[in-house]
Formats: structure tokens, sequence, C-alpha cells
């Protein structure tokens, strides 16, 4: 491991600059994915790596990719990033760190005209957060393979412009076939988005995976009546039905402490009157654990009580899954040299999986691959006030640079 | 009590004809106080009472008044009748049907040239619904007193048309101040909106009161964060906490059975996204007992758990009450004609309680008040598929003309 040393009011002032695109009032940005906005954080972003020498290249999605050479162009490059949009009520640090922390390691070895063995590899994902397109991460899941180009092409934003015309809009339609940039490896750093390092006093997330994740929807339908002259026994509430459902969701979870995950976050009640007994309820589950048999055994439990609270209550029931990713396992070689990075920067360390989805979830299908966490104040994420410290952010764009060079050195090596 | 036979096929034929006025491709009726439709069947009555010889007087509220002469005009006029006003997916029974059947009791007098003792007054009260303005029952509320006429006339509806200007635009802004119409006592007809008629096989309901009813509004705050990376021991969950309070209002009307009834009509999140922790909850609760001390003790059951729920969850809670109507006890003189005229008629009864408030509820404050059900198929009401059968509105009618005719010679004979 090199010396090198990033350069961390760089990189906050870069934090800073590019946050003025798509400002918010609030302190937050909304930038969403191939608006004007990101067209000129793009812009920006290609300015910077072309004048450190890099070659830029855009795939047909959009995805930017600055190729800075190594000593060996038989290798694969060794590739880092995440992604430069954010949610309509964004943060400063939601994937952007991962961008612009890439690119201080890209200005650090610059100035330091240090050449890795591998070339390097900084990415920007469009679309990660799937706030203008659904779903989320479609740029890096094209690249992966695990949608169609044509498809991606085709999703429509709710002003019914589709992906590809929006791509057209702001220049960043590029010719190389998503999937012929080539890497060997992928290192993402990101702010956790949740509490766990904040409470533990840990400044580093060594990240094991990705939780798995099922979405489902459910409908209760009983039968709407008046509040005043329905007698208790003649009711059929579907709202009634839905609370125990939400009080089953979350006993599932704690009945796989302390990994597993299961929220009621979307409950709409119909017709939804302060005298009229719910007659249907539309709601959505969200589940997640590192390890599919448990989640197959939360989807049973839960499937199980809703069942019952149904007859219990007379009422019909559906549940439909509507997502469904699998638990992804980061590679070990990568875990192993962010472990390594973070020891030697003396950062105290936790070792995590990742409740939210990532571009790096993607992408660990194709290539070794794992991220890096820094803590977000409060947990907050998706947020004006997401908040992530100086020292924090430059820790992490440390561990990343170090994490890299590690990965360089060890596998340059085994392969020499 | 006399002989005199309600006419069943003009009373359904009637019922058919004034549908028509705001009717509904499914078959219910939008008939929004004040609006157009409401100002046409008003007309529509005006021209029938008149050829019946009575005289009608419109109040500074649009409450109408058709005065039927009696043998004895010392005597205070005996009232019945109810409101022509509709929800905007209103039936085709609701309110419409005391209003017609009184029309039909006086045309059957007509018929028979019959004379009471007491003169009689068919009333159409202004805007029961509260659909348009808020609140419910305003017409009766002003005539008994409990709401200003000057308040009643600035109530807006949704575009910003006050009450007043909405009266004057369909010409029912009468001269006669409300309240100076005088009445010694009320009989109102009117559907269950409730499933107990039906399921007990009675077609009558003799009504002994009306329900207390309290209404409040709770607000949960916990804290909005992501689905994937919040561990369950570091959430904030509005809607765990709000499921829990459903839960517990059913509870508080179990534990008064069978009167008792608790709902929670109205619930919404916020954010209200799929992958987000719910931070934020409002919802409404609608309690009802006949009995104000059953209220007092279900009022503070749920508060107690309200306080435990926030205590056990880290949420801030809210529990504001918005409104509160005493329980009514109905005029056992009128209750017992009522009993008479139903048990002439040969009609399985039911002692009821309206859990519905009614524009009789502010009446009895005044003047000897109670109220005739009849079933609601299915307990259904403020829906296009409200039915009544023509049997059913018939005996309604048959009672109302029988109890008042009774109340008449009762009470014009102690009088004398």
């Amino acid at each position: 491991m090199s010396n090198l040393t990033i350069n961390a009011k760089r990189l906050w002032d870069t934090l800073t600059e590019t946050a003025a695109i798509g400002a918010t009032s609030d302190g937050g940005i909304a930038r969403l994915t191939l608006s004007d906005e990101d067209r000129q954080v793009r812009d920006w972003l290609r300015v910077q790596v072309e004048a450190l020498g890099c070659t830029l290249t855009v795939d047909a999605v959009g995805n930017m990719f600055a190729l800075r050479p190594g000593r060996n162009p038989d290798l694969k490059p060794i590739a880092f990033g995440s992604h430069l949009d954010t949610q309509p009520t964004g943060g400063r640090f939601d994937g952007v760190l991962g961008v612009l922390a890439g690119l201080e390691v890209l200005r650090t070895l610059d100035g330091a005209a240090y050449v890795t063995e591998a070339p390097l590899l900084l990415v920007n994902w469009t679309n990660e957060e799937g706030a203008r397109f659904a779903p989320a991460m479609l740029g890096s899941g094209v690249y992966a393979g695990i949608y169609a180009g044509d498809w991606a092409e085709a999703r429509e934003d709710a002003a019914g412009t589709c992906f590809g015309a929006a791509l057209d809009a702001i220049g960043y339609r590029g010719v190389a076939a998503p999937g012929s940039v080539p890497f060997g490896a992928m290192f993402e750093l990101h702010i956790e988005q949740g509490p766990i390092l904040e409470a533990q006093g840990a400044t580093i997330g060594v990240v094991q995976g990705v939780q798995g994740m099922r979405w489902y929807e459910v409908t209760l339908e009983g039968q709407s009546a008046h509040t005043g002259s329905t007698p208790m026994a003649m009711r059929r509430n579907a709202l009634l039905g839905a609370a125990r459902l939400v009080e089953a969701v979350d006993a599932a979870a704690h009945a796989h402490a302390p990994d597993a995950v299961g929220t009621v976050g979307h409950l709409c009640v119909t017709p939804n009157s302060h005298n009229v007994i719910p007659g249907h309820v539309f709601l959505t589950v969200d589940l997640r654990h590192p390890d599919d048999a448990v989640l197959d055994a939360m989807e049973a439990a839960m499937s199980e009580v809703l069942d019952s609270i149904a007859s219990d209550l007379s009422l019909a029931s559906q549940l439909r899954p509507i997502a469904r990713t699998a638990p992804v396992a980061f590679d070990l070689d990568c875990i192993a040299s962010v472990r390594r990075a973070a020891d030697k920067g003396g950062h105290a360390t936790r070792d995590i999986v990742s409740g939210a989805g990532h571009d790096a979830a993607h992408l660990a299908g194709l290539v070794p691959t794992t991220m890096v966490f820094v803590p977000s104040a409060g947990g907050l994420s998706h947020n004006p006030a997401e908040s992530t410290t100086p020292s924090e952010c430059a820790a992490g764009a440390q561990v990343l640079l170090d994490a890299v060079l590690d990965y360089d050195s060890r596998t340059s090596s085994s392969a020499a």
C-alpha cells in the first residue's frame, strides 16, 4: 500500500461546488436522472476527468466511464464510482460521494504521478435512484445484462417521456454497447443511509453484501358501512385487518432479529372518511434479510397470518409479490482490501450488510465487487438533511484509494 | 286511531319521480344542498303541498314548512319530515323517504278530507347531509338555536361559495326567522342506514334516541427512515403505533358490547412510500354509545393506550377532540305513539338507538320528538345501492300517519 493521502479539503470543496447543480433552498439537491441538472453535472465531470488525462466513454444508456491507464494494459481495469443523480428531495451525499471520492482518488494519483498496475475506471451509473424512471439501478442493471437496453429505453417518466428520449435530450446516449466497457473489479463508496455506524461509533462500514429484498402488495376487502349504525359484530373492517398485518410484519422481522427488517411503508384506506368503516385497504410490505431461507420463512409466516386475519374478520385478501432481489455476498478479496485499508487508517470499523440496494449489487454477479460505507447522521437519507462530516467523507475516500491500490498490488502480482 | 290507509303505489311513484332530479347513472341521486337539483326538488315540493291547500313558509336558512290547518288553531302543529338533499353519491331513500312519506300523509288526509285536531307541518330541513357545507344538520341546528344564522350563512363549500350566497342563488332564502315557525312535536321517518332491522327481520324500528358521538383527530410522529438500512430496534414507526391504536379503538368498543361502536375511518400515512418507514400518521377516531358515562370510559381507555403506545415506540402523539354530541333520549309519548302505530299495522318491530345523527336529534331538545326507522338492505347507505323495498317504505309511511294521528288524538284530548 502506498503512502498517498487524498486531499480532504479538495474533496469537500468539490462536494460543495457540485451541490450547487440542482441545489434546493433547504440545502439538498434535486437532480433527477437525465434532467438538465444531470447534464450539467455530467458535463462538469467530463471536464474534470479529461483534465486528468482520462479517456471518457459513454455507453448507450448514459453510463460514464473515465479510464486512467495503468502500467499493464492487459489487466482489466479496477472500477470505482457510484451515481450523480438524486431523489427529488435528495441530499448531498447519496451516490455523489462515491463518484466525487473516486474523482479525488484520480486527482491524488495524478498529483503524485502514481501509475497503478491495472488501469483504473471511474464510473457514473445512470438512474440509480429510479425516482424519474423505474426501476432503480437501471444503468448498472443494463450493464450487468439484467435488463435489456431496448426495455430500458422504453421506460417512461410521469410526464410520458421515455428514457431513450431523455438520453438524447441531454446528449448522453453514447455509442458503446452497455457491458462492452470492461473492468475486473468494482469498489463503491457510499453513505450508509442507516443509523448503525453512527450508533456504534464506527467511521468505516466494511460491507459484506446486500440484503435480499422482497416486496409485496396486499389488498384487504371488507364492507364500507356507517360507523354509527353498524354494530361491532356485523362489521367487515378492512383497516382492522390491515392493522393486524402491520403488527404481524413487525413481529416477523423481530422473530429473525437482529438482521431481518420488515415494514409496511405505504397504506391507503378507501373511502377514508371519518364516519365510514373502511371497506378497502391497499398496502405494501417490504421484507429484507441476508439469507433467502429466512426470507422464505418470513413470507410464509406473513401469508399464514394474513389468511387467519382475513378469516377472523370476514375479509377477502390478496398477497402479490411484486419485486424480489436475492441476497448478494460481496467478494472476499475485495472485502479484505477494504479491511486492510481501513486498518491502515486506524478507523473504527464495523462489518455491515447493506439494507439498501446499490449498483454494486448488480455488478457483484459479474466481477469481484464490494462497498465501503461511511456514516449517515441520524441514519437520514433521501432527505435534504442527509449529512456526513468532512472527516468522514475524507476517511471514506482514503479507504477507497487504499483499497484500490491494495487490490491492484495483490491482483497484479498474482497475475504476474 | 283512524282507519286511513296510505297509497303505497303513489308513494313509490313519487319516490321514483323525484329520484330523477339529480339522478346518477348508477341508480342513485346526487342532489347536493342548495344546488340547482335541490332547487328543482324544492320547487316540485312547493307545487305539491300548495296543491293540497297547505301554506308554505321558508325560513332564512331555507328550511321549508308546509302547514295544513287543524281543527284547533290554538294547538301547536305536529311536525314531520326529513331532508331532500343527498350525498354526492347518495341513494334514493336517505332523508327523501321521510319528506315524501310526509307528503303521502298529507295526500292521504286530503283524499279523505280528514281534519286533525292540531295543525300538521311537513318540514324539509336544509343541508342535513353536510356534504357541501359543513356541519351536517345545519338547517335544523339553526332552527334549534344550536348554530347562529350569521355563522351558518358564512359556511363555505369547497369552491368558496358561502351558504348564504347559495341560498340566494336558488331563491330559497326566506324571510321567516329560523325558529319562528312553531311546532309542538316532531316525527321523523328515516331509513336505518344500518343492518340491524334486516338482520332481525323487523320492519319498523322504534327509535329510542340517538347515540352520543365523539370524534377525535390523532397524530403520531416518529421518524421516516429507510426500510432496508434501519434495524428494527432503532425504528420509530408511526404506522405501527397507528395499527395498535386501530386495534385499541376496536377493543374499547367491544369492551362495552353490544351498544358501543368505535372506528378509525380515516388514516393517512406520510411519506407513504414502499421503502420508507412511516414517520407520521394522521387518523380519526369515532366513538358512539347511548350513555355519556360509557363514552367517558372509552375515551379514557383510548387515551391511556395511546400514551403507552407512544411510550413503547418512542413516538410523539396528540389526541384532539374535534366534535362531540351528547346522547339524545326521545320523548316517551312520541315513542308510545309509534309503537301503537306499528302494532296496529302488525309489523315486527325492534327498539333501536340511532347510530347516525339526524335532524330529529337537534329538535329533541326543543319539543317532544322521535323517529321511525325502516330497514336498509345490507345496512348500505350514502351509496347508490341504498335500498328499501316498496312495502317497507309503505309500512314506514303508514306508521308515520298512524303515529301522528295517535299523538294528535292524545295530546289534543289531554289539552282539552
